[in-house]
């Protein structure tokens, strides 16, 4: 693995590295943000480095599904266990298991397809401000201690066309919100460490898209949050460590659960990955 | 099996019944719509109805992943086979694999949890015309032959908004459409059959949603179309006996795939539930 430039970035891209135990068995160290449990998107971001290990470098990953079902423990390994689903004329499909202390706290699926033409079209990103423009005009760059990503949040986006629809129809606008993101420092040229980097970059602050409005963040007490599930579709090469914009709103809360919706471009407005996400939101009472 | 009031919606209804072959082994008749192969829609929602077969009534599904991993045979039952991942204290979690001719042509996992209290919210669905208008302004049903499935399709949606920005930056508009949806027809008041129903009607439109503006359509000669995988997330009880309003967008193609998403309302405006699928789009060329 090339060294990256600056010791955060370094740690990270040896946390996605894993270590090999046996054909189709790998393990991953874990790192502590500090959150109540693992952060999931350590946990997506090995998990797709696993199953990348056991497919030809010519497939690429295009998308990914993945289920939480148990709290990780962020100071124990975790192993990832890859199951050969299908390789077919034109995709390989993969299965991969985590596991700590004997259980599956995850699991997921992955495709993987070669290079092909086609028709293309996206959409386009939406107007606002570069990082530099923000950084200009006085907005902050966030990061948690001694970790290489940083955000730049953007102010949330001017009242929709369909404003007045909304209020009419007694439904509040979704919840949406839109930031930059990088990892900072210098990467090598590797397309598949980029889309791991961005996967475990996509985990951060998607689910919390559906807490807006509600009068709770993350941390609240008595808030309980846990993502459910995560998908993710690739649809170019990414460099992370360039700003990405990721626009994010969340369509539908209730039932003690929150879904939200992304959008990932690079600074050239290209989409580069869009996902998906419901997570556990609930509140509890206080005694 | 309460017998639903008209032949067609019976026979639906009885595909998605199953047969119990063993503890969490199933077996499903298969519909020929024709199609080139099995239609997804049929084996998403007898997928679904094996796994709630091994839930308990009180947890009902609230998503599903799947992937589709080879054409299926429209002419041969499909067996299913369900696997307990978890059973835990708030949600369990089911996988199944979908077999024929001894191969997985497709798996799924589906999460199922009970009713809590949480904080709400939910997207306005879009404003436009009620089934009745359009039927009152000469919209025709539209059937495939001896289905119970009627749609009404939308005029295209105004242009947005940001219609000048997209057409500034050079990038098209996402392909979009709207239609009404219904199962002609009684059916009993069983949530979980609902659910079934809606998945299997789901899949209808969602990738051709991608193809909008390149000049292709489902059935182009040299256009080869199939769906890559399936989300779903249920956000509500739904009646899909009485119209529902499916919206989609494709926010990206290339590489011969195409990305699609979907908001489900019902009549209401209640967002029922919301869909995402990646499909094979592929362009031959002529010899």
């Amino acid at each position: 693995m090339t060294p990256a430039s600056t010791p955060p970035l370094e740690a990270l891209v040896t946390l996605l590295g894993l270590e090999t135990l046996e054909e189709n068995l790998f393990r991953g160290h874990s790192q502590d943000l500090g959150f109540p449990q693992l952060f999931g998107g350590q946990v997506l971001g090995q998990a797709l480095s696993a199953a990348t290990r056991t497919v030809p470098a010519e497939r690429k990953v295009h998308s990914l599904h993945g289920y939480f079902l148990r709290p990780g423990d962020a100071h124990k390994p975790v192993v990832y266990q890859v199951d050969g689903v299908r390789d077919g004329g034109s995709f390989t499909t993969r299965r991969i298991s985590a596991i700590q202390n004997g259980k599956t706290i995850f699991f997921c699926s992955a495709s993987f397809h070669g290079q092909e033409e086609g028709f293309e079209h996206q959409q386009a990103m939406p107007v606002g401000d570069s990082p530099e423009q923000l950084i200009e005009q006085g907005a902050k760059i966030e990061r948690y201690d001694g970790h290489p990503i940083e955000f730049l949040r953007m102010p949330s986006p001017s009242p929709e066309a369909n404003e007045d629809k909304v209020s009419r129809s007694g439904l509040m606008p979704p919840p949406r919100q839109r930031l930059w993101f990088r990892l900072a420092g210098d990467l090598p040229e590797d397309d598949a460490l980029h889309r791991y980097l961005l996967t475990y970059s996509s985990d951060f602050n998607l689910l919390a898209t559906g807490l807006i409005g509600h009068d709770v963040y993350f941390g609240s007490p008595g808030l309980q949050m846990a993502s459910l599930d995560h998908s993710l579709w690739f649809h170019r090469d990414v460099r992370v460590n360039d700003w990405i914009l990721y626009e994010m709103d969340s369509p539908w809360a209730g039932d003690a659960r929150s879904f939200s919706r992304g959008s990932l471009y690079n600074r050239h407005g290209e989409l580069v990955a869009s996902s998906a996400q419901e997570g556990l939101t609930r509140l509890r009472k206080h005694p």
